[in-house]
């Protein structure tokens, strides 16, 4: 009889330093304290993480591999060799929750291939947290990563995400990297209409947490400073 | 002097019966702790939520109000009275998240053009966690609520989702009433490409959790009964 295989945990990390003892759930510590091996982003990160949990794990007794983007689909196969032979793995991502616009995703739809089953734990989303406080009636939202860093590919895709969320009535959400942020935020006030809204939510869960929904023209009199502040931005055009 | 403003808390339910001690963040059990005033989507559930907490929370010195989907945007002004006296408001929906596809985004509008705070908790949310486990890149997602009912509008409905995940590169969430949730997978697997993937996610964090990805070519040949069970849709056309 064949072994039963592990499983694939998706792991939440917290997204603002010391933030651990508010918004870690009792099952993701539950799982750490039972999970041996890991694939992470970063190995220091998710180690530090790990420890902050202070759930006497013995990280010597912890393996950890790095699946990022760089990683070959060819390699998942090999990373997921745990999970064959019965063991469960963790998926740790940099911040938030693995899956989602991050490398995780990868191992994911291989465990799916190969039958593994995939549990997904409940943990804090800069993304999906903004949403929830934006105000914006989440009936229809739309989620478009970074959009393109060149000055007039970057003002056609705010326009036309604008143009879509009138037409489709729907919260558009994107980011940016954050040394980025101020750039994309003079892109998006040059580019909006003034009665367009604008959610702009910076560093969630963290001590400064900001999340605000105003019209362009009112956040054009507002000085705001994003620079390498992790920010979520979300329109809606009316 | 003015009293500062209360805050209000979107306080995320849970998904499942008696998983409140696994999902459930000491952030959130802090918020109930210290709350006592609350615009829920439904008196008995929230009260027994509140006490399935076992905080020591005394019900008759809560004070809770309705919001849903009959509450008129006039009567908010009412209801969020209590932050302008400088008291907080937490507020509670039926399963998951408040804010998101739910009557509590109205009470946000509210806040924002109040100037009050607006506080989102980290908690479980359905949607977002089938996102995580489907194992769909993430980069791109969509989530478009209910589809039609109407048989011709919702294969209509399908075909356009399928359309238009292939030309964005994008993951299309969904969902059902649960008491159609068969209907709708019957017209999934009828209008969809034999090769379009399909997530299905049912009874999130349940103790029968299932989340699986397939080609709805394969799903056909699985019989699968989700009548009255909680479930997301995810597809995606490669």
């Amino acid at each position: 009889m064949s072994k039963p295989k592990g499983k694939l945990f998706l792991i939440p990390n917290v997204l603002a330093d010391n933030t651990q003892d508010a918004v870690i759930t009792p099952q993701v510590k539950e799982v750490i304290t039972n999970t041996k091996v890991y694939l992470v982003e970063n190995l220091r990160t998710a180690r530090r993480y790990i420890s902050s949990l202070k759930l006497g794990v013995n990280l010597d007794h912890v393996h950890m591999e790095i699946l990022d983007k760089g990683t070959s689909p060819e390699f998942i196969n090999r990373l997921m060799q745990p999970l064959i032979n019965g063991a469960d793995i963790g998926i740790i991502s940099e911040a938030g929750c693995p899956g989602i616009a991050d490398p995780g995703a990868l191992a994911v739809e291989h465990a799916h291939k190969k039958g593994i089953q995939v549990v997904p734990l409940s943990g804090p989303s800069s993304m999906f947290m903004a949403l929830m406080a934006s105000g914006f009636s989440g009936q229809s939202f739309a989620f478009h990563g970074y959009l393109p860093i060149d000055k007039k590919d970057k003002s056609s895709a705010i326009k036309k995400l604008e143009t879509e969320s009138l037409r489709e009535k729907r919260a558009q959400i994107f980011m940016e990297t954050p040394f980025r942020n101020n750039q994309l935020l003079e892109d998006l006030l040059k580019t909006l209409a003034p009665q367009t809204k604008l959610c702009i939510a910076k560093n969630i869960t963290g001590s400064d947490e900001m999340i605000l929904t105003k019209t362009a023209q009112e956040w054009k009199e507002l000085p705001l400073d994003l620079h390498k502040i992790p920010t979520v931005f979300i329109l809606q055009s009316f």
